[in-house]
């Protein structure tokens, strides 16, 4: 069984494991850990900030963001699709309190989409905004950096900060050439994850200035996430983002290659996105197709009409080819 | 330096790094890591539950408690001590808004105070009470269980929950030589720490019935705390609970011995409690003693009048004699 | 000039002006103010209830109805222009932190749409469903109560609460020729309005069951939403329940009339729904027309394509003349 | 009977009702109606402040001032007994979700304790402070100004801001006789009562500069508190404003002379505060006494060893001699 439903499914290499095993830990609720701060300083000069704090998964690096850059009642700005409102229990509402308004189409907000909602703030009935959201990449898909700049230059003209959701800001920049923190540049807050393309077990990171990361370090404790010895698992992720930084554009290379083998299956319409293959099948027969692709050995998500294939660090090139073939035998039986 | 800070400081083992290091893992988000399994499956069965769920702290698991017992504006009845309120960021306000009811002095609110307590609620400016707190082991303190019996009696009687911070439960089963079930009975929920007396690098649970845990797992989701491959570290803490129960006991014997040693200091008043040393100084002296305790070797944590050394699984016999002259010397100089 | 903007705008009459100022009051927060009494019992009996609670607005009603009915962190069903979410400064998720989610088109949930949302609830992404909601009169249409019917068995046979918006209830129970009873049916909370087409200066009122309003009028209090002699406005909304539920038809008499006179103009499509009269203008050009009206001597208003013009109490048979003609006069001009 | 239980319950005057039955109004959530701006605005200058806004009870304007200071998850720092927390529901942590820290004794902070509590703010464990909160009168009794001064600039000069619960301000400000402007110097914002002392049927404002006074405008939009043609009631205040603060002082001679007739009562020991009369009962005796005292005819509330007489507008010289009497024979039977 080839497994394709998502990266977050890499197990740790042995390299990793033993790095694990002989992490150098301390309390690091106390703040005498040193492998979780060698972490947190890394991550936060790769992104370009100043500080950035270790967390169990990049959905609280994203909820820290929210909440150090939010007040209750606020209106937060995201596309539809992001994770931030509906996939995650609520927590946006629940955590924050802030009232989403969200836009559908592109992975940014177009300037007269901006334009419209940031006038009418006057009305009594409508709560202030706070945040602008964005995600690189975004469903596979790179956001271009003017794109982004131009939206966080929007933010910033009229008060509102800017977050970065980057679970997948390795694979923008791995895509588009330039450093991490080029894809950071420009907002308040940005999350990384050490699991997904960099393959660690366990964490993400918020990356801010000093004193936005001093309080998203106080709303950790009060979720309880204070970890004690979390140098065991921060060394993963140290090892993650020392050594596999490089090889992501495996991934892109292999999803490319994935998509060529597929392209001319009928009834479906295949493109690879950084390390993502996208299929739209037949109208909602999503199910189906998974369905298919699981009894010729290859696991998948999707819903609707789309499916999705992640290529991560455990899939090899003969893994591509054997799932190549069998998506192929599984569509020519539908 | 001998650390007696707190048992929180506790590294892990080489077995324990040897069997975190080998875990077998998956991606726990989606149910698939059986270590965690194992180690939820194993906890829920020493402490009598149905379930129970892994999370990253203590803290965690009392909040998690907390918000599936309650609802907004509900109260909570607490001693004034708990770490529920005063020590965590006001977790309990901002997650689970309850309005705390705290009674100061002994450990277990007496019969009077619930008495009180319970009648009056007709007032329209009174909030419903939801849910009746404890902690056992508290300030290393051991709670009788018929005075638990008792207040988890009286709140099932008036349709209130129970919670137990058992982030010590273990040293209160050492030391009423009971099963951890035995002190877990009565509760609706439990929350129970790996690190601490056990040992274990990071991670606690919370137990309960079925449905109850099903609704904690969401709410640990919308926490953020859900972990991919969380078994490296559930082995730790799987290691911990198979392994370093029984020798618990071994850190109340040291407290009592170190104790002993400290009997007759000048102006010093000293009690052994569980796997704590508990130091009442003079009016008001604790940071002195502290920086003296310091000078001469020893870390310790109070403030005050108070003073706490807190004996675990890396603080061996010689440690506690070492502890006791150090101290003794620092003693003599104040 | 003429005021068709809404009938929120209704200002007391000289009988219900005295009946204010003759009022016997006491205070409201011990429970001994007799009018405020007599309201909320003349209210829960109109609507086939156990009890209501008098609060200073519908939106009060609406929040009180659902933060009885739910829990942090729950979804509530509902219409993505239903008042709930956007239009009230966030208060959903301020007040009771639950996530929307709405469904456009249609006035009420198709059955499809149901049956598809209350399927995947076993997935740990997705909050479990709390309420289902609705509103009758929604934007002047009168939601059927075979479809109201079909909601709320739905709602109850999967656990979920119903709650009806009834500012415009009213409405609905004249145009179907039904008693108010018959259109607050299957709902567990029901909310009312004595302004709007009643008239009243002030106040509205949340119905259910006794337990539940006990449980609202704590939250009323926890809102600071107790008044001490508030049979003074109390008064007025007894005057209006008692006096002007009978006369709301002619309010509708006096929309189909106006719409009738307005049937033929160019480029409008202009339809009569209970007491409103909805326009639809040429692509995006509602601010234009509300322009020219005003220039007529016509207040309304509108967005995008669509102008809204409300009938109530102050509105005579000669104003809905002037009114067309002025309407006329503008038209022809654009 | 004598009702001498709050000044809650006072009841319109008829020169009140009949300004109340002319009120000019308008629909105030579009901000027009004339009779609610000037109550606003009046106010603001009283208090020299550049904004008010009117709201039903100084519980919201209170709630109102919490909200618009602080953020979820900071301290807020009030008396034990402060309305703020326990005797409201739980609203600050409802609605603010701030985490109060409390003192006891004299109704305002020692310096000693600002010290201390403002120290110890780099622990991780500790959550931000964001509002210091006083209250004058406090339990009729008046806070001295060079105090609240202390307070409010200790406030200011480490980052907090500082709210006064002036819902007796009105009292204050006769007792000391200064402006209430005096009274209300120095803090960000101030809520006052028109119901109580100055004897109108409903409402409370909260004082501030513009934005926050625009901020708290849509909080109480979000309250559910916006009230359509609230002048109706606003009218009741503004009377009250313009003809009943002169008169407040006689609620203070009459409560010095209610004091006066009870001094030598055996076993109390009574004093008189502004417009209030407090009684030391032998201990835990409150409610017999009470219940005596309304054996006569006089209407107390208490509990404890504490039961208080107010004074207001509708109560007498013939009524205080009448109390005093009645409450005489009452104590003389216990």
């Amino acid at each position: 069984m080839i497994d394709l439903r998502s990266d977050t499914l890499t197990r740790p290499t042995p390299d990793m494991r033993r790095a694990m095993a002989e992490a150098e830990v301390g309390d690091d609720v106390f703040g005498e850990d040193p492998t979780v701060r060698a972490l947190e300083e890394e991550t936060a000069a790769l992104l370009g900030r100043e500080a950035a704090l270790y967390v169990p998964s990049g959905h609280m690096a994203n909820q820290l963001g929210l909440y150090v850059s939010t007040r209750s009642g606020e209106e937060v700005w995201a596309h539809e699709n992001h994770h931030l409102i509906g996939d995650e229990q609520g927590a946006a509402v629940v955590l924050s309190r802030v009232l989403p308004r969200l836009y559908p189409g592109d992975p940014f907000p177009s300037q007269e989409l901006l334009d419209t909602w940031i006038s009418g703030l006057g009305d009594v009935h409508r709560a202030d905004p706070a945040l602008l959201w964005l995600e690189n990449t975004f469903s596979g898909r790179v956001v271009p950096l003017t794109e982004q700049r131009r939206v966080t230059d929007f933010a910033h003209s009229h008060g509102l900060k800017a977050h970065l959701d980057g679970a997948r800001l390795w694979n923008a920049a791995a895509h588009l050439e330039v450093s991490p923190a080029a894809v950071a540049a420009g907002f308040d807050t940005v999350s990384v994850c050490f699991s997904k393309g960099l393959g660690a077990p366990v964490g993400s990171a918020l990356a801010g200035d000093t004193d936005t990361i001093r309080r998203a370090r106080r709303g950790r404790k009060l979720l309880g996430a204070g970890m004690r010895q979390a140098g065991i698992i921060a060394a993963g992720a140290l090892h993650a983002l020392r050594h596999h930084r490089e090889r992501i554009v495996e991934d892109h290379e292999r999803a490319a290659r994935l998509a060529g083998l597929l392209a001319d299956l009928p009834g479906l319409s295949v493109r690879a996105r950084t390390n993502m293959v996208l299929i739209r099948t037949p109208e909602g027969r999503a199910a189906e197709y998974l369905e298919a692709f699981a009894a010729q050995g290859v696991r998948a998500l999707g819903g609707g009409s789309r499916v999705r294939l992640v290529l991560r660090l455990e899939i090899t090139d003969s893994d591509v080819e054997d799932a190549a073939k069998a998506i192929t035998r599984a569509a020519a039986e539908l």
